[in-house]
């Protein structure tokens, strides 16, 4: 597998583009609010979407497309508004958008989709989305990639990209992916935006399957601050031009599709947290010997929501203590005098009982910018692990 | 019913002291960390504990004896070290310390109960401990609620107590309290240290109920960052002083006494958000019209556990779309487009959708110390409210 600078318009027969259309307020020489994906044929297309009851308007509209269409052209996005809890008018806003698009491109109505990211409750201002239609447009290239990444960003500090290439049989078969988040990230499925572009020659029944298992390893590991958005949703576009035989079983070319697709929504889910609002940690957290994969994800969970444990690591406060009390507090079965905890490969807490190692020790341990928490709890042989990010100043004051 | 300037020492019978033992690092004028509560006579008393599974070794301790002797005679409490995850030592410097104070106070030692708030994971100091003791005991007195009121806090900043009086047939029954806790305050149970005294003469059993009703609707229903500890503890003692005719089914006595209790419990609970690590509001979440209570409750914890909803508040952000989210993510039963949220009185989403009020207008309905937000669910008949607080940067700067 080759992993190079690259995007969704990396694979073969995607354009993209990203410009400002008035959305957001201010207007930097980099600000940008909306964004497009075009595939020059149609690409089958499948996606998975926030499991938060309140659903916003272009996560609704998709899904009724999908639903209809296998095979899908386009994707417009904006930032700078969630177009959620916006009722019916907020739904006619997307048709007229997804109306105006697809007039633009030349194609039918029916094959675009739309996402959307941003403040909720507020109304779209369609007249000036409608107005920037025809530059948004004229500007897809081969090169938009970059430009449609920076279109969907919020509070994000940066860019969040990666391409792949595999061969398939003689074929050389690209995926390229970009994701926006910073915020309200929390492991339930999609937790963000993710748009993942692949020229693979694949049946919609394994891209889906695909598309699910790389969720599951990937984004519904990672938690920034527990909070799940309206507007969550991760859709991949298949669109065959890399020629190679159709992936039609899960057959040795399937596993390696899977593999390099995991490989990017890991790499991506990686980026979220390390790019979380405030953060200035990568934390992982593994939770090993639970007495069944869902407590293994009950601890692990526990302990990367902790706010008690994240501000404590932004301080470089190896407070493990509180990392025991979210163990305790996860509801998860728990031998009290049996579990330990590591700060990376060092025990620190062993059998439930204070190891007392002195704190200048503790404190190197989680001094870095990767830090690793183990909490083996020796009672089976469950697994889990998740990725989460410290607990600063910054991120009460973005969201403030 | 008499609400009056006092707190643990105001019902008859009652001792207490607070000093300073060394075990907190810095010596103010005003810093303690080791308190004692004494009965001149034995005292029915009973608990409500923890639910973390990692209980802390006094927790642990105080529920043994409570088991053995429905009656005890005194509490000492040390605040600056939790002694949890300190295994079989942290259980024998308990038995030590008990050993100590109870031979100081001339009482059996196995009708003298512990506790403990502060850091988990480091052995307690033992020697300067049983060193204060004599010190401590000597100065145990009527006017020593206040000295025992501040000898039990950790982060907070305000000392926390509240004494009422009422009317037993023609006696006058008094009940004092106080509470400790301003960070890991989470909706199970007890939520932080809370010691209550009263002078009622009443059945153990009686008590218990009535004791478990008043954490029920106060302690449970506050939450500051969705954290709990291992420490947990709410006590009451009756020493039956008061003379009256023992309580002793569920009559209007013990109504009235449970009507005093509660709102002994409810006035300390609130008065914990409002201290609240770096907070600078006390947020009511009310829930209305819930399905069930068990989803009145999911929405209310959910809503009240929301860092961006508590981060956006400390900014007089009033973004309801961040409740919206909440109130979608708790995975109670919704109806996407019938659900309002108000603050105050003001309705600001209707049937799911933004009623697109003026910012400004909203911004002057949370800019207060006390903000109400009702989320009325319209599918049922259930209530279920919370208390909690805004997120600031102090609360990052307390923990890190």
């Amino acid at each position: 597998m080759l992993i190079y600078k690259g995007g969704i318009t990396s694979p073969k027969g995607f354009l993209a583009n990203g410009i400002f259309s008035g959305i957001k307020k201010k207007e930097g020489r980099s600000v940008k609010d909306l964004a497009i994906l075009f595939s020059q044929v149609p690409a089958i297309c499948c996606g998975v979407f926030t499991t938060n009851k309140v659903i916003a308007n272009p996560v609704r509209y998709s899904k009724e497309i999908l639903k209809k269409n296998p095979r899908v052209r386009a994707i417009i996005v904006n930032s700078g508004n969630a177009n959620s809890c916006t009722g019916e008018r907020g739904y006619w806003d997307i048709k007229r958008i997804v109306k105006a698009a697809s007039e633009g491109l030349g194609v039918s109505h029916d094959v675009v989709l739309a996402a959307s990211t941003g403040p909720i409750g507020k109304f779209l201002p369609v007249e000036l989305i409608i107005n920037a239609m025809p530059s948004l447009i004229k500007g897809i290239a081969r090169n938009g990639g970059d430009r449609f990444a920076r279109g969907i960003l919020t509070t994000d500090l940066v860019k969040k990209e990666i391409a792949v290439r595999i061969k398939i049989g003689k074929s050389n078969v690209t995926i390229g992916a970009v994701a926006k988040g910073s915020g309200m990230i929390h492991p339930h499925m999609a937790t963000m935006l993710c748009f993942i572009t692949t020229d693979a020659n694949i049946k919609r029944a394994l891209l889906k399957k695909a598309l699910r298992g790389a969720v599951e390893q990937s984004f519904n590991k990672i938690s920034v601050d527990a909070d799940m958005s309206t507007n969550d949703l991760c859709l991949i576009m298949a669109n065959g031009l890399a020629g190679n035989k159709v992936i039609s079983c899960e057959d040795a070319d399937y596993r390696k599709f899977c593999a390099a697709l995991n490989f990017v929504t890991l790499e991506l889910a990686k980026m979220i947290p390390r790019d979380g609002e405030g953060a200035t940690k990568l934390i992982e957290v593994i939770v090993k010997n639970a007495k069944n994969s869902k407590d293994a994800k009950k601890v692990a969970v526990s302990v990367s929501n902790s706010n008690l444990v994240k501000t404590a690591l932004f301080g470089n406060n190896p407070n493990f203590g509180r990392i025991a009390s979210a163990v305790g507090a996860s509801g998860a079965y728990l031998r009290t005098d049996r579990f330990d905890i590591y700060f990376s490969d060092t025990c620190v807490l062993k059998n439930g009982t204070t190891l007392g190692l002195p704190w200048e020790k503790l404190t190197k341990l989680i001094r870095g910018k990767d830090v690793k928490i183990t909490v083996d709890l020796k009672v089976g042989k469950a697994l889990f692990n998740m990725y989460t990010c410290d607990f600063s100043y910054d991120y009460v004051k973005i969201n403030a």
